[in-house]
């Protein structure tokens, strides 16, 4: 098998699109690969071969994960993903990790995480790098997106690590957002970050199983209590908390059908639509923003200044202020 | 008193900075709402200003100060500027909150949080607006720390939330960061922000007083074993563990003597002077960034057609990225 793998430098956009279509998990995975490389040369093969995949995007669902360390993520993707290929989907689970300034860290190091999972033929993992920038993964997540629902996933389910502002980043990107939490609403919520707790579709208390059966109803109680004072994120869709446990795979069919309900409900009001544009709209401000800046740094003139400005504002021979506007104007004004 | 408040439209440069250096309380607090404008008429007359006021800058030290939420930061700061004052020191406050996606709010909504210190005549304290944007705050926070060195400010004391990114970009701004704590090292820990604990020249564990004394002890000893196998932030300083009481003002004094050994112990080794020009130079960049975004959509063909291609990628009709490029391309080559 692996003589039959060649690199992605040898393979043509167009081969790139058949074999994705087709359901080629190695080319899928050196698509996404493509798509996530810095590198000049990959960046106009992987738009040509984008552009071409939205046409072939399907209908469909995306599901943001997340919850608090040790909520048992890795184990409830296992189950559900299982659960899914199982009723006869197809199903894609990435990641998405914006990495912090100083700690780095894979959320996904290799694939025993999800071990049933990852040997089903019907799914498809796509773990983030271990270590260095991470930066690149989350900001290629929506591109992924694209190449999976065109190699035919149902549904994508996107992880988020719950670190710095990853959460609001995948919410940004999914139709239905789960967050996975334990038992003892009251001290959890304490570690959770502020504004949490207003991003759900569902909250499914996990481990409800053995001894923790009672403390679980308990907690799903209390977090329908606190769900019941805040302004549910998808309008026309309540907010609740349910139990579930993914070791004893108990309460995941319920969660399907409640995902399956929320599906229809907000196509029905338009709802679903209306989110997809509005994150098609703010996908494209950040992709402008993100190609000013690059083309910015790109060009000769800045490239060739840009270090005159910093040694003199580190010298503190010229204002930071002063010195931004004279470097910005070598852009503005001279770039025809 | 009140008659005598100008607007500060009717304010000139000339004045404003007369005003400044004089120490005007009154004019120092409109220079700053005039630096946090987005208005364009104000950013002109701004940048004269810290242009100017850049030249008259002293000597003083920045503290970035952050801590979990209930250990104390309003009594802290309220305890530890008071003794500074007293000390002969002229100290400003400052609040960076960079605000998160959903939940908005003021940290420093009313000055009751520092009940002495906002009545004491050496002291000034800057509160961020209650609600709406707080974006232009944390954007301008540089700028205010230049106005308030020019006002003869001595120590500058910079507070931040602990949300989102707050302590990283404080740390960016300051020369001494300190992190405020409570008794319960290994619990709390499990709640803070992963990398926080890198950042810190100085913990302190607050509350040392009354019947807390012997845990607060305890808890310095683990947070000092924990700091034992941390790098510390600044080369050359062995960041420790202190125990102090804001209440009952016990431990502020060897906080200062410890931050004034920082500072000569830095200044000496040359580091002090490297990470001004450096956060120099990172504030460089980071105008950059702002004002290339700003003057793109402030550019009049960018003006006229956003809207354009923000509905053909709502509507489906056109792709994420051409629409992003054909944007760019209306910039970067017509706009001489």
């Amino acid at each position: 098998m692996m003589d039959h793998i060649r690199k992605k430098d040898d393979i043509s956009v167009n081969e790139f699109i058949e074999g994705i279509v087709k359901g080629n998990r190695v080319i899928l995975a050196q698509a996404i690969t493509l798509v996530e490389s810095n590198a000049k040369r990959h960046f106009e093969k992987a738009q040509q071969m984008i552009e071409a995949l939205l046409q072939k995007q399907g209908s469909a669902i995306r599901i943001g994960i997340t919850g608090v360390p040790g909520a048992g993520k890795s184990t409830f993707i296992d189950s559900f993903g299982t659960y899914l290929c199982n009723s006869g989907y197809r199903v894609a689970v990435l990641a998405v990790d914006p990495s912090s300034k100083i700690s780095k860290g894979s959320i996904m190091g290799d694939k025993t995480r999800m071990e049933r999972l990852s040997k089903n033929p019907h799914a498809f993992i796509r773990p983030s790098p271990s270590g260095g920038n991470l930066g690149g993964v989350s900001r290629k997540t929506r591109e992924t997106i694209v190449l999976c629902e065109a190699a035919g996933y149902d549904v994508i389910l996107v992880e988020t690590m719950g670190v710095g502002q990853g959460e609001f980043v995948v919410r940004d990107m999914v139709d239905f957002f789960l967050l996975l939490v334990l038992t003892g609403a009251g001290d959890e919520l304490q570690t959770m970050k502020k504004g949490i707790m207003e991003l759900p579709d569902l909250v499914v208390v996990n481990k409800a199983d053995g001894d923790n059966v009672v403390n679980a109803n308990k907690a799903m109680r209390e977090y329908n209590t606190i769900l019941h004072f805040l302004k549910p994120y998808t309008e026309g869709w309540t907010t609740r908390a349910v139990t579930a446990s993914a070791l004893k795979e108990t309460g995941i069919k319920n969660i399907w059908q409640l995902i399956q309900q929320f599906d229809c409900d907000t196509k029905k009001s338009n709802i679903f639509f209306e989110r997809r544009s509005e994150q098609q709209r703010n996908w494209f401000h950040e992709l402008v923003k993100q190609e000013l800046y690059r083309q910015f740094y790109d060009h000769p003139k800045i490239n060739q200044h840009v270090s005159y400005f910093e040694n003199a504002v580190m010298k503190g021979e010229k204002s930071v202020a002063a010195s931004a506007f004279d470097l910005l104007d070598l852009f503005v004004n001279n770039n025809s």
